[in-house]
């Protein structure tokens, strides 16, 4: 059983949202599965408050999570508490380095961590038209799939997005109403996505001040070395000692650069 | 895994939908989930038609589900040709005579039921007000309600049309879809152990050349390194720009270093 207080640790992240009908569903969705948190990134500020206009309708008996919706400029602002964090997407011809999960196998990974007591699970959906971009996705440490049905002509392999948390959020309620006792109690503490954020930062520097991002540019985009900052630390030690050597690295490059 | 065939021998009843977005977007979900044929059961022919003529916004890239979707005057002329009928419905303050089956177990009757050759299945959704009414129940040999989360002050325990739709054929195609092989397979070549380990050394070399193993022996310890740098690198591109940077580390130390 997904208790009331896991259910108060995942956390819904709109992404460039702009349909408040859709925005308004989703808020649905998480009243009808027990979820409140719900948290948008948006370059304007418009859709969301159309949708808090509007959430009487299609966010009917959602009041309070609209209510209680916040919004961020940025998903590193977005996602500063979490633990764990899950990009949803489509399958496409985009390029992905990470493998991305079925959505009933990612749901064991969430109800793994949401076990944690001071984990927060970010669940995020991209725009209507988009998805969420590489840039996006490169906070996530997991890329989630809802499966479908991919005709011959397959091409427009995405679902809506009310639809899309609905049916995610009824995955999650589902493996709860099922056994659960199967989790392990135990949980050491996971690093968030602030301190995540620190290491990408750190490494970014750290490429920058040697001259490693000079001479290999492509490897040092911000959003690839996200990715790599992703493997850095599986606690806040190992994060610390990762910091406490990027600091030297950047201290022995500093007392080396010309001028 | 449930056959083309197989979704082909199901049918969506929608009685008395009156939101042209909610039949969009019920279309938009079979359409996602690989089921087509589309019935509807109207007092007035205007929402119906009307959803036709909107089904281009909530029905995108449903259209051919919309275009082949059939109506009919009354429940029993909708289901004429069925051999097993499945109605939705919330848990209220109804009276019901039979008993109601969660989604899950209903998903496993229709499942056995849709594996004969000569089957139609039609699954039920009533209108966004009022559910379906007792009358309509009376003509489904089985109740199906979705789960949802209670809280104490339950009174809103129906989902949005369109979103039902979806979970049910999310449901009923999740059995189908559990071993995920249409997933890309992103993951083609890990790193081996020697490269592991080649990483080990550098990160050792690295946090020695730089000073930092002298700042904090206990972290540099070499077994404490090659548990971090067994995080590092899930491809061989990964682990090659990682030694590319501790590479650049190294000359830059090396530089600096003195005598």
């Amino acid at each position: 059983m997904l208790s009331a207080a896991m259910r108060a640790r995942l956390t819904v992240v709109l992404v460039g949202a702009r349909n408040p009908s859709n925005i308004g569903a989703s808020a649905r969705a998480m009243r009808d599965f027990g979820f409140s948190d719900l948290r948008f990134v948006n370059e304007y500020a418009a859709p969301f408050q159309a949708a808090q206009l509007e959430s009487t309708k299609s966010a009917v008996g959602a009041e309070d999570v609209m209510r209680n919706a916040r919004a961020f400029d940025s998903v590193a602002d977005a996602l500063a508490d979490c633990t764990f964090s899950l990009g949803t997407t489509a399958i496409g011809g985009r390029q992905l380095s990470r493998p991305i999960l079925p959505l009933t196998e990612a749901t064991q990974q969430i109800i793994t961590e949401l076990a944690g007591p001071h984990s927060r699970v970010a669940l995020l959906f991209g725009s209507e038209k988009t998805g969420l971009t590489n840039e996006q996705l490169s906070h996530c440490q997991t890329l989630v799939n809802i499966p479908m049905f991919a005709p011959s002509d397959a091409r427009h392999l995405s679902m809506n997005l009310g639809q899309a948390v609905a049916v995610c959020l009824y995955e999650l309620s589902r493996g709860g109403f099922e056994n659960s006792r199967d989790l392990p109690a135990v949980h050491e503490t996971q690093i968030t996505a602030d301190t995540r954020e620190r290491l990408t930062q750190f490494l970014v520097e750290a490429m920058n001040a040697t001259g490693y991002s000079r001479r290999f540019p492509a490897n040092a985009r911000e959003h690839v070395v996200r990715q790599l900052a992703a493997q850095l630390g599986r606690s806040p030690d190992e994060a610390a000692t990762w910091m406490g050597f990027f600091r030297q690295v950047l201290r022995n490059a500093k007392k080396d650069a010309p001028g």
